[in-house]
């Protein structure tokens, strides 16, 4: 793997890049659509590369509980299972495991965990993370992490940090792959001293890329976003930085601004098979009354497959007679502006008018409010920590 | 509308046909996959297309209920409403009404049914059937039959033929569109002598194309092959022969022996949503286990888009997963196979090979037991009548 940043935003630390996988370069800022179990929901991977796409992410957990990782081993990796050739970036399962998998014990050695699909038990330690996501191929692999709920106690965190960083340190020693890079996380919860020395002692162990996890997890925005300006000035700056599980469009936007390369989220898929759609000025639900009659796309002036041959009546239609149908379009629709917005944000880094797009997208962009915003999310997590769908 | 008959099988009925409309030209035999609610379950229009396919029948019944024919008249009509730039074919809406609405009555005028969405009443007569279509613009529109169960009693069948006469001379007047066609609709369930009446006299009303209708209600395989014989001799030559609701392979290519032009069903698209699969050698269910570790395709050597890219065992895992992906792909393969089969079909008329192609196809192809299938249809039936997903 190679990374190169191009250009560096002069008002903000925002900054245009390559980053070269064995499966091809992909510019940066860039976001990932999630493929949990080996498909973009609603999507075949023709449809991914079609939207432009050029890597994606894929659940390591879901996919060595179902089908299992013998099965795709067989299949001579996740990129030729999924008929995929893009790259492919595979978390460690450790998010998972934190989050939906029951009965969960975490020892200095690993964790030991019960499938949420039938219970059974399984066991995740930093050498078995890296051996599963060699086993799939991933062009780059993340470390196994200790992913505290973020408001825990302040000495909670502090061993989270400290475990992940022993951790980190043992997925380089049983990493054998030397043609998948090995992605280090950065931990520390909303404490900004936690998180520059998290940030600084992964920093020395040298690893190709790093990714500041522990974030959208119901915590408030404002406290997302610190916690990325706590961090990034203390990663290396010619290294790839990977905000996980952060994919809103004003998000993309804020994360952008503070110098994050590579993001990940099922919100813009996830929200999509709900009848949310993004547009320029804020979400819509496409499911409202109104939309029955409206014979425009839903988002007029929209490039995107579905808006070029669809009107918001017809999707309006499709939900309301749950036709299958209408969930790819509407998936289609969310990740098309979601890469439109990256393309976008780079084309606006490279010609030093970052700030004025910023200023422009979120002064257009309506939000959802924020009290609404978290309950939804911590809804959600809920949710899929009693029978998830995807995460 | 053209009909041309381009070529004649010497040992069968079978031949090859020109259908002009005003959507494009359709090579005959055909078979039109069912976009019951302005959408090929699981498909987009222009899956439909890349699919081979440049016909499809839409189900005035449902989307008169859903969304309502003033949105389609809003959007342009069907074709623009569904961004499908291929010829339709629509129903009258007489077989739902007779199989799906509940609390019908008929009387000589037309039919009072209930919606089996909401329970609303609505009114159906030859006049508006006919004016329905209109609205929806098809290419091809159904005058409004009676459809009677196909064990009813003579008397009654007899009865239902006569007013299906009456009913198709009234939908001949309606009729205000030039640049629409209205087939007719032979009745007559397992009587011979009903058929033969009831397509001489249809025919003397000089129709562009005749439907055969009330088979496929679960009737014995060898009953609804014994209409068509009795059905067939007697309709105009140089028209095209449509057989309603029938569309198993095997059906396909003894309903092509016997002379018919056009066929439409959603079996192929149903049972891939169950996980059956149509191979050369007869159906199979994707969900068996025996798949899961299959790294060849469903049907190796088949060139659908499913089968170009994916295994067999990656197609189990999306059915074990529930993905959505999973409809869609099976559907490709069935609709795709399913088209092939017509075009080897017609290619086998021209070449003068139908004969031992229909050999060889049936000798391949092992159905499902009669008792089973019966059974299976049986089911499906009485579920549609209590739920419709499709028809």
């Amino acid at each position: 793997m190679s990374f190169t940043v191009l250009c560096q935003d002069g008002g903000s630390r925002a900054r245009g890049g390559e980053l070269g996988t064995r499966h091809g370069t992909v510019a940066t800022p860039v976001f990932l659509p999630v493929a949990s179990k080996g498909t973009v929901k609603t999507l075949s991977s023709a449809d991914v590369t079609e939207l432009g796409f050029g890597m994606l992410l894929a659940n390591t957990y879901h996919l060595y509980l179902q089908p299992g990782l013998a099965v795709i081993e067989k299949a001579g990796g996740l990129h030729r299972f999924m008929a995929w050739d893009g790259a492919i970036l595979t978390d460690s399962g450790g998010y998972q495991v934190f989050s939906l998998a029951s009965l969960r014990k975490v020892d200095e050695e690993g964790v030991t965990f019960r499938s949420h699909i039938d219970g059974s038990e399984h066991r995740l330690t930093p050498e078995l993370a890296v051996a599963f996501q060699e086993t799939l191929g991933s062009d780059i692999a993340m470390v196994l992490d200790e992913c505290p709920p973020f408001d825990g106690r302040r000495d909670a965190i502090e061993a989270a940090c400290e475990r992940t960083l022993r951790w980190a340190e043992r997925c380089l020693k049983a990493k054998k792959r030397a043609d998948q890079d090995l992605f280090a996380i950065v931990q520390g919860a909303g404490f900004a001293d936690l998180r520059r020395h998290s940030a600084e002692q992964l920093a020395a162990l040298d690893f190709p890329g790093y990714a500041i996890g522990g974030l959208s997890l119901g915590e408030p925005k404002a406290a997302t976003l610190a916690a990325i300006e706590a961090t990034v000035p203390f990663l290396p700056a010619g290294r790839p930085r990977y905000l996980m599980g952060v994919g809103s469009p004003e998000d993309l936007v804020e994360g952008v601004a503070r110098g994050i390369d590579i993001f990940d989220c099922a919100l813009p898929t996830r929200v999509a098979r709900n009848g949310s759609l993004f547009t320029a000025t804020g979400r819509v639900n496409i499911r409202n009354a109104g939309f029955g009659q409206d014979m425009r796309p839903v988002e007029p002036g929209c490039d995107c497959p579905t808006c070029r041959s669809y009107s918001a009546a017809y999707l309006h239609h499709l939900f309301d007679a749950r036709e299958l149908l209408a969930y790819r379009l509407a998936t289609v629709h969310n990740l098309f502006f979601v890469n439109r917005l990256m393309r976008e944000m780079r084309q606006a880094i490279v010609a030093g008018d970052f700030a004025a797009f910023r200023k422009e997208f979120l002064g257009r962009y309506r939000t959802t409010d924020e009290p609404v915003r978290l309950a939804q999310k911590r809804k959600w997590l809920r949710k899929a920590a009693s029978g998830p769908e995807d995460t």
